[in-house]
């Protein structure tokens, strides 16, 4: 931490910050300028309100050195990246680059069996579908709950798809993880804390999704939630930001993911559906998202978007799906990764 | 909802959005523009997923029409502005604004009673204190929990202050409200739909934030959340919006009172500590906040802010405390409202 | 500057940040910390691309200690504020609050001189209207010119209120200057270096707005332009920056109203309607900035704002701003200022 | 224009609001709808201030229907793109991805020359460079002005490259223009109408950058500054917008590709140095935004970044660009476009 004194800062001020930075457990080191001083604390800053130190007087500002996080720092596996596995078929942070499709909402048993069936045939690796879902109107389409997540089972049984589907709150943690395949955070409960926690201490692999005004510092640091309580399984999902711009309901910069790829060992995916809000942005998108080195992408398939119980708007049809897996996989090529379709992995293995 | 169709706009296009339209429940309405074709949807669009319209073909853009709440709207008490007591010195929608005051965190039996002293004797009218604490990093500290609620208790009982505290889960729910006299619901659970309706469900009055990337329709639209299972009393706080700006911790906009009030019943309330993120800036934005016609303030103070555990940084003492007051107090004259302090109150009582 | 070193950064590395801080003609000071080390650059760094340092090997960060303005800064002063006059009646920078009123754009002689009447008898010590106006929409009325600044100047002539008039491009700076009292440069010219410097040339004081993506940083190192070439009569204008929020036109922060006053020497007003793009949220937010201490206010004006050539949907009326003067006058008192209506200065004088 | 009444507006209020329709030239159409009326203005609502209604009694809000631009619209030129040539081997808006390239300033005669070989070496197909540069700081280099127009001249005869160079102040132009192959708008310009107008009076083509807040709509709408002159060879370039996301410069969002290729018909470049402001992001985004469909790219590249007299942090090596541009054109074909390399056209032409 580096606290920087006001131009013409005394030397009982400059004594206080010392006492101060020696309250917190570190050492200091003043550092005479020109223009001003500056003390600089040593030592493990992470776990201290850093912040507090601008109560002091005589003090002008007070930068942070270290980044809040250390689980999910890089060096913390002395630059290894993490793995994540679905399933034989779908594993996060390698080569392959693995599609989480399918629709917003589970909206019937006939209807997700036709939606696994078709994202399968696209190509696509995991299946998505929300069986509880948190609706910004509390007078909208809740989910089915628990029949949801049946339905969900036996799509995965059918197809051999791997699923991953929402949890909203902690007491839903353990049934969720008997069903799902992999958790999904929402953005909305980014930093929900409690439920953070709760997927923490279960052993299913969880696709954490940053909040819409997350700075990528507070977003590893929530990640640590999860890693702190032993579940290492954690992938990172890009969802885009909320901003003026408003031609998209949110504001999806792939610079996050060369960024978090050099800050974690976290695998990070991209959600183009979510990041645009407009389905005829999401093919270009996507393809942007493996070009700029994502690990993955989650993307919204919907065989009537038009009559879709939520979030019709961002979401494609399989027939556009078909057409945009095959553009993915010419991408990731071109990139040296791999995007091959399901069906010709499992040929493979 | 108006949905604007694209330049030259086939017939069979327009057939189509008609269509939709009915399958919504909705009625139709063509209007033949000179550059362009609209159709309005006459009906009550509120649970309506309009945007799924764009997925029709020559659909450019859809646009909503109603504001997507319904019981936190004024028109809804038909202008009637409501009003949550806190306690007969502490009610929030009238005349009097109320001020909240107290440590970010307790700290500790004695602390909490010395702080309610102190707010106490500055004039304020209600306890603030967290038991349960929402930490970014999850290596600080999480709070005293039920043991913090006692103390909230002790201090309450001592000096007549009602207390506010912040839940965090929906299973934490009962037990707050058992011991507080107002939950809280934090900026970092704005949109944790489970809890919203938890607080619904008990009987105490809910202080809800609003979250940091929250529009007002979206503020409006969660609240109902809480109204919708039967709780009608809901204090809101506004306690800033993330932007670009950096050299405050939130950007505080003071117009969200007047409008908030043109389009809601509900008490509005400013936290201004939050709201900028330094106690040198909290003075003036609490003045300014009352001469914007905010119906009450939520103000961090701490007997020693540089030894604060959480959120020093923007804690005034309680020095600063007594002399805000009397300036809330010629600031509420000249804006024709109140800011009596509690014990001249209770000698009038 | 600090220039934080990645983990493990090499003796190699951490000497070739040394060798470029003195090349940059700074002297460095190395901080071992237990993660990492930290290599401090002394000297004045105000002139200095730190950024660059970031492109040498081993380094994680950069962080500037020093704030880039020089002029504009408080110490600059010894903490003395400056005082920008316009006129014996309307003064920036002291106890006094005065107000520039006005219609966004001069719309004829009689229309300009019935304004100049009106504000005046509603007490606002300054006339605004616009002559050259920058329109987003290169179709829309773009100002009456120079025809425009003689209105201007015959409704000086008959009210004794000084005019304030914005000026576009660094060729029309000679001509307003002669007929202004006080040059506004737009948010839109907020980086138009070569028009602040026009404007630093010319001996009348200027109105600087901000850039509505400007941080105070930028801000205040931008009206260096003006400073540097002579002028220091610069009245600084917060007038909300762009964020997603979206119920008002712009982002009204009053926080930047202490804040700059606790980093710069000059006047700093506030523009609400600009700043909330909504007439019926102008009185609150105008009250709200005299509270927050601003040292003026900049108000849109029109006798029918319905008919307004320009940003009618934020101007008040005549009868409006009436109301307010009186109001603006009690809270002045409230925080120990004064806005006293001209008419009444002028009985003193 | 859609004036949405509030519940219950009066006939009188909804008379009003017609009449005021009338007024503007317009013809009124009203919708009874079962919460509230809606009255539809028709006509070319394109050059009306369609806000000022919100000023009628009555009125909730007002929604533009037409997006207020004309010349810029995809309608105009019937769904034609438009082709802007530079030279015979840089053309935007073709199948041909051509990349511009070079050191942020004209550093010297020397330098410039050199920057030329090495950006046509690795494949670039126009030389970028400032002789005049808009500076935050006034006291930091300012570029060499006309001298550095000369050198530039210079390594276009030496190489054949194009150059692109920026110009600041109408009063230049018709000097920037004698030189440059096409004129640079800056971003802290973007708004400055008066250059717009003046660069759309001279024959060169314009790359026109974003500003930094400006959304869609503003940006096409102020392109039409420079084509209603009569200029109609201007190249979008999209450089990034401000948010709260601090880990980049800017937060450059590849959406705006595929959005303004569907609004307009003009081309549109992508700035990953601008819109990420670290060398280490260029590459990734560079790639993302070929794969998004971007008609070309402007990349800051500097022989020794570490001491690039402006921009350093930005700039990569000659050598990374050598291995961009070979990552570029296998990504520009896997999404079926071209990124050859300039000397192999030349081989071909």
């Amino acid at each position: 931490m580096i606290v920087v004194m006001r131009p013409g800062a005394s030397e009982t001020e400059i004594d206080g910050v010392k006492k101060l930075i020696k309250e917190l457990g570190l050492k200091d080191q003043v550092i005479v300028g020109t223009d001003l001083t500056v003390v600089a604390a040593i030592g493990d800053e992470r776990l201290k309100d850093c912040a507090v130190m601008e109560q002091a007087p005589g003090v002008s500002k007070v930068m942070r050195v270290l980044a809040p996080y250390k689980m999910a720092a890089i060096e913390t596996t002395g630059n290894q990246r993490t793995v994540v596995k679905l399933s034989e078929t779908c594993v996060f942070g390698g080569k392959q680059v693995p599609v989480i499709a399918g629709p917003c909402s589970v909206e019937g048993e006939q209807e997700i069996m036709e939606a696994a069936r078709q994202v399968k045939a696209s190509g696509a690796h995991a299946l998505r579908g929300g069986a509880f879902k948190p609706r910004t109107n509390p007078y909208a389409f809740q989910g089915f709950g628990e029949d949801g997540l049946k339905m969900l089972a036996a799509a995965r049984e059918e197809t051999g798809l791997p699923i991953v589907t929402e949890v909203l709150t902690p007491s839903d943690v353990e049934l969720v993880s008997e069903y799902a395949d992999c958790l999904q955070i929402g953005t909305r409960n980014s930093q929900n804390f409690k439920l953070l926690e709760a997927c923490g201490k279960q052993p299913k692999p969880v696709l954490y999704k940053r909040g819409m005004s997350m700075t990528i510092d507070e977003y590893l640091q929530a990640a640590e939630y999860i890693l702190a309580e032993g579940n290492p399984n954690v992938i990172l999902c890009e969802r885009g930001i909320r901003t003026f711009e408003d031609h998209t309901r949110n504001t999806l910069s792939l610079s996050a993911v060369p960024e978090l790829q050099t800050r974690s060992h976290l695998p990070i995916i991209i959600d183009p559906s979510h990041g645009t809000g407009h389905a005829r942005l999401v093919p270009s998108m996507a393809k942007a998202a493996v070009a700029a080195g994502a690990d993955g992408l989650a993307i919204e398939v919907h065989q009537d978007p038009k009559h879709a119980m939520t979030d019709g708007a961002q979401s494609i049809t399989p027939d556009q799906m078909d057409g945009l897996m095959v553009n993915l996989q010419r991408v990731a090529e071109a990139v040296d990764r791999e995007c091959i379709p399901v069906e010709q992995m499992l040929g493979q293995v």
